[in-house]
């Protein structure tokens, strides 16, 4: 069965790095010959917290254009920063509001995480692999961590040689996941 | 110096569990003598997300409130359901919105996990203690964790011996704490 | 490529249930048409942690005969009872022994925890999980964790036909993965 | 009640740098008035992981002095190096050997990691809390994380001024915990 890809740029913030990644991510997956759907969490309904979840869940039209991806897609990238010493909240938000189990289950995921210090993002990737395990979505092992992610996205908005041939290598090794 | 407490129900779903444990929590501490102040997540503005984060830091005044008694108070305790293997997203966006370090540097937390299934919330707490570790916030090691808790909450609305006794053993402990 | 499947073991404790959990994995493997070898750590040579790591990697010959079915196999299945929170000691010394990266980059595990207490297990799969990630190992997301387990495990020495049924289920899907 | 400090090395590996650091450390202390005793993980019965634990429990008496130094200890600092993603196999062992709840239950523990990646040992100091944790010993918050140690030991055997001001702040901050 062939696969559907999507790349999720994992938080709200406007003007993001991360978004900036799920760019260049998709342009990388393009040289590869796979047509990858962007995410933008900061496309989300301002409230849905409130109006997607519990006993909202489905109610929100916008949000189940967001569910709509989700359910099309077999194979999901996640460019993830790393907000107080793990994820951005509104990500783990998103996930509470999706469809349980047929969201995730028995799918695949990539994850790249970027942080501005030096320390970055290990936990972040370990506590969001904890819980696709936990949803029956199968994680690829190599997860790159982006580290001082201001001093390696040149002006021109490419990244830098290393950091491009971590994520290229990442590619390859997903696609064949 | 004295210790100022607060409870935090750490999910803005409607009716939730973690309001009425909250609740029963802040009888003990009564008990015990001490006035704790409690968070309601469903409270939070609808769309605190966008409006408190980011850019829009310190000016959303509904969010500033909670600010306020999380920046007056001292000592913590985090009452969590276990959503899709974790903590609610909510909780940690409700974290990424507020003032670092200042908000938990050098302050203390303790955290109860509470779960319908029987395998719960162990993975929850683990990850909320590293992103309070991550903070400067140290964490009570005795986490009681209330799986089942729909068997266990009597029709009274009072908890069973047992899962109060649990309770009760945290309360003596983190007063000392 | 074919897949070479070993079952572990993971504790050196004598007698210990997760070797019987070993003996019926074999089986149900068996069942499936896969041979997979099995590596008991309790036969690990007692004095390994000295003379078979660091300065003195490869030179016990009774653990390069564990290194020459690790290397060997691509699949692994690690049965791992709960000590303290976490998998056992001798588990992770072992890994510390093993060539790097060879031993494990690009394969692929599946985890079965199994625990005496009710709350079992999580974590220490968490754990492990983590560290194969690090060593390039990709791990299946379905965990059975067996808790109570002298209480699923007939006088007959089979297992219940809940927890077997587990078990079945991850052979399917790990055969496929 | 006094408080009793032990520092451990928490790797068997010959000429460690943990080791090293432990001398630091308790040279550290000293100067703030505290002697603590230094407990070195290299200095373990060679087949202890089979000699001293399960049925073995209390029958190696060199394995029982370690015991009654934790025993007679109710605050303790881990010097722990990074392997393979985590902390060293050897040292949970040696917790699996120790007495339970006894040997760390109701004291404290503050968490040193050490590595020469520059990604390092944040995966290594989680699982060791949740352990900690789980046997009831609670963990100070700050957790310095000494990445590429080797560039940050002087000839001279001394640390690098922004080293030694990461570990003067934990011990002056968990003096007081």
């Amino acid at each position: 069965m062939e696969s559907t890809y999507a790349i999720i740029s994992s938080t709200n913030r406007k003007g993001a790095m991360s978004y900036r990644l799920a760019l260049i991510y998709q342009d990388l997956m393009s040289h590869a010959g796979i047509e990858a759907q962007l995410i933008d969490l900061e496309q989300l309904p301002p409230d849905f917290v409130f109006t997607a979840l519990y006993d909202n869940s489905k109610k929100n039209q916008i949000f189940n254009e967001f569910q709509r991806v989700i359910t099309a897609s077999t194979k999901f990238v996640f460019i993830v920063p790393e907000y107080n010493g793990s994820f951005p909240g509104v990500l783990k938000a998103f996930i509470d509001g999706l469809e349980y189990p047929s969201s995730f289950r028995n799918k695949k995921a990539a994850l790249v995480g970027i942080s501005s210090g030096n320390q970055g993002s290990a936990l972040a990737l370990s506590h969001l692999a904890d819980i696709f395990n936990y949803l029956g979505m199968h994680v690829f092992a190599q997860k790159p961590r982006l580290m001082r992610i201001e001093n390696n996205l040149l002006p021109t908005g490419a990244l830098t040689e290393q950091y491009l041939g971590y994520l290229k290598r990442q590619v390859e090794g997903f696609l064949e996941f």
